[in-house]
């Protein structure tokens, strides 16, 4: 990442402050911390004032902290509340932004029952996951790197895939190949489910053998760069009948439709409906039953969400989602998914990878 | 794991329940939920009443969460915190435990607004951490198993390690190498540095190639049956000269008697100051910068912590890494880490590994 990119993300918190009324913003949560940092580490905590920005983190990254950030580094042994408390009082700081949908219950009391006098925790609930929705460019290319290794890593594993190979091993290969692509590791818990597992969306790989007559979901993401990507596809062992193909169509009918729908200006909820109406012409609407996407950057999931109940409008930088899927218990699940980029004008799919169900014969 | 284990936890709970004057315990941390239920999946709250214990997740989750858990499930598709307040009304709960270092402030300020007359929510913090730390037979044997699989991987992939090998490459391996023996997944994201970098003891493997006479750290571990390992080995491209070997005989001389201070009754800090003493004296207590190990299970970092402010006894059945390490900034790091499993008489190491710093010639 450009250092200036970081310092320009903090001024712009720090023209937030004083819109809030804000003497500062603390930020414990990690991708919170790194979008505005550039630090990576596991436990630190970031305090942001119009003046200064300190990153408070424990030895294990006293190194790491001093090359990945231009923020003042506080390496600290204890509770990081203790240090983060000691700076505000230092810089008799009165009201400080925190992230309650980020912090604990401990922690917030740890630091609310020990503030000085006349200071107070204001919540700045999603506000820097606000900023994080909309990709700069060099954002962007980060996702869109993620993508065409993920892409890759799929790619020369599938041709791979027979019968009787384990879940777990086809999972183990795409993940070995992602790394060896020069991902950082995979964005989720790689997901490959045959047969009626297939059923389940959030199946975990076992030991089961692929199976003649079966579908299996490959849903798969990779960080590269610190940025994921995310991807289903379908592979159908032997001869698909016609159940099989006619749901796939339906799913890939929905998924089409839904992309159709993505530009600037239009609610999420639109470009779920779109989905959700085709899957309703087949009578499959009822075991769609998660929302049509997601945003990812930084994190796997993040806002925007893409679903019934959201009303957001979409804006030029965004990455997002789009994976309608059904799931019958006794048949089995379908989902069908790439990593969009809404653009000025409509949007660009960043996955390469055909949308053709995958038959191994 | 046998399912009657997953309802004699809950009978400990609704037996603390009572001592602890609660109607019932709110649960939403994942690796929690997992110990009292079964259930794997990301997002659900468990409400453990003596009567009753119901799991609330959503709909991605119907069919996975029939399978894997006894307790009665809801499936919602809004935010849980609405149907847990309808479960509270409804059974008529007044004092309910919750967790206050796993819950954040929204969710607790979400339930606690709407909560019925005289209803309250009481800290439990710990509590269940607390019962983890002690794992039963089958819980042990989970363990050592994937210690056993991260052990196997290590060995089949260290036998490849060339100068000039990418560190991410070497990490892949690894990886894969842990799936293909049947772990679900790295416990943490795998270490592989070579030089000055190994002196970061939490460092990302990079692209950087392997180099002759170079110190390359390698920490690593698997999930296998929902259970953590841990494992740290030193390797050395080269003829190691007389600096790195010393360093590493006193490394080794202090993991050795950190584990020997490891039985029944003893505090954790005792430990930690038998790795700390043997640093002191060689010199390299200062360049220690971490505490000797910690607890490990369902999570990788779990109660107990071996450290220089712990003081918890020990207690047949805890399973803990010990890893002492010395990082300096211009020569490297070197640790030295092992699962270990306290028992009736002393402890057993897990690792099966050999110590000998590895050197590829």
């Amino acid at each position: 990442m450009i250092a200036n990119e970081f310092e320009a993300r903090r001024q712009t918190v720090v023209n937030g402050l004083a819109e809030r009324k804000l003497d500062a913003l603390l930020v414990s949560f990690s991708p919170n911390l790194r979008y505005l940092s550039g630090f990576t580490g596991s436990n630190g905590s970031l305090l942001v004032t119009p003046q200064k920005c300190i990153l408070f983190t424990d030895p294990r990254y006293q190194i790491q902290a001093a090359q990945e950030t231009s923020c003042q580094v506080r390496i600290t042994k204890g509770p990081l509340t203790a240090v983060v408390l000691a700076a505000i009082q230092r810089l008799r700081l009165k009201r400080i932004g925190y992230e309650p949908a980020r912090m604990t219950c401990d922690f917030y009391e740890s630091l609310k029952s020990r503030l000085p006098m006349r200071a107070a925790l204001e919540s700045t609930a999603g506000w820097i996951e606000e900023l994080r929705m909309v990709k700069s460019a060099d954002e962007a290319a980060r996702i869109r790197r993620s993508v065409d290794t993920n892409s890759q890593a799929f790619e020369q594993t599938v041709t791979h895939v027979r019968e009787g190979m384990k879940e777990q091993d086809l999972a183990a290969e795409l993940e070995y190949r992602m790394r060896r692509l020069g991902a950082e590791k995979p964005s989720f818990e790689t997901i490959v489910a045959g047969g009626v597992r297939s059923a389940l969306p959030h199946a975990q790989p076992t030991a089961a053998p692929l199976k003649s007559g079966e579908l299996v979901v490959v849903d798969m993401g990779t960080v590269q760069d610190g940025y994921c990507s995310d991807m289903t596809r379908m592979l159908f062992l032997g001869r698909p009948g016609n159940r099989v193909k006619r749901t796939y169509r339906a799913v890939l009918e929905a998924q089409l439709a839904a992309i159709d729908a993505v530009r600037p200006g239009v609610t999420t909820v639109s470009v779920d409906r779109a989905a959700r109406d085709v899957l309703k012409g087949y009578g499959l609407d009822g075991a769609f039953v998660h929302s049509t996407g997601h945003g990812l950057g930084l994190e796997i999931h993040e806002p925007p969400r893409i679903g019934q109940r959201d009303k957001r409008r979409l804006e030029a930088g965004m990455a997002i989602t789009i994976e309608p899927g059904v799931y019958l218990e006794d048949f089995g699940g379908i989902r069908i998914e790439d990593t969009v980029l809404v653009k000025e004008k409509g949007c660009e799919v960043l996955t390469q990878t055909s949308k053709e169900l995958r038959v191994i014969e």
